[in-house]
């Protein structure tokens, strides 16, 4: 099992692949998408939508995960990160990947197995995890953990000792109407 | 010139087609692309994107307009419309059609004069543009609006009598990055 997993943003969306064996996490590859704040919103989406696309294409994996994410202080901005996510989705399923998104909540408790961890600890613990020698940026970390997060929910297994996480299954959808 | 008019929603998306030659506008189709509550987002994102991409197939627009849409009072809403919009964006810009962007205003303004029109005012004057025996449902006559709107736009004039509209030209951007 093959298993992209996106951390959506207008500004930089992080993606990070690995693959999952049993409890055996192999990591492949990872990083960011990144669009031009000096361009107008559908240049913005487009490259979001074919860097993704790109992504899948290059690494050709069997699931996807995404974040999910929340309305920000600022409607503004929640409305841009909400047309940078529609994009994501859009790529993935139009791929005909399933799809399946989980809460950052339940993605810190499967890496750092609580659900408080900051920016560091899920760096920290996303790098143990796959045994990179380095950890990686945060966006990169931040869509590797959602991997992460849906290989565990993928073997029915909780967090790594996050108490209660093992209830949390995230949703697996299956993709591409007919 | 052939021209898409969409006004994006999650629930329900309408389209409208018109052919512009000059100062004529044809009628050529409009609709509602919808998508089922009770499934999850994913899937409602892949049902607009692929209903977008068959309405492109099917009436071959050679331009796009699509209404600029609003943060809403309930932030969980403005979300899930930023998530439709992103959706409507992706499926145009990745078929490689140029795509405008118009705000309520602007629509307004083109279509009856002036940016207070209510909804009825909405259909009763795009009905009357278009020649149409009857008044389109809201969605559609609302993208059909967008579609009228651009068409004034290209061809650099303002609203229908509309004061200040001769000013407010949408922004036109060359999509599909290469």
């Amino acid at each position: 099992m093959r298993i992209l997993g996106i951390d959506p943003g207008l500004r930089i969306t992080g993606f990070g692949v690995l693959e999952a064996e049993g409890a055996q996490l192999r990591y492949v590859a990872s990083g960011r998408i990144t669009s031009n704040e000096r361009e107008p919103l559908p240049s913005r989406i487009a490259t979001l939508f074919s860097g993704i696309r790109e992504v899948v294409d290059t690494w050709q994996p069997t699931h996807a995960a995404v974040e999910i994410v929340f309305v920000n202080v600022n409607p503004q901005s929640t409305l841009l990160l909400g047309q940078a996510r529609g994009a994501a989705l859009s790529a993935l399923t139009a791929t005909g990947l399933p799809v399946a998104e989980y809460t950052a909540l339940q993605v810190k408790q499967a890496v750092v197995g609580h659900g408080k961890a900051n920016k560091d600890q899920v760096q920290y613990m996303v790098a143990r995890l796959l045994a990179l020698a380095a950890a990686p940026g945060a966006d990169a970390a931040d869509a590797l953990a959602c991997a992460i997060c849906h290989a565990h929910a993928a073997r029915g297994m909780g967090a790594l000792g996050g108490p209660g996480a093992r209830r949390r299954g995230g949703r697996i959808i299956a993709r591409r109407p007919a």
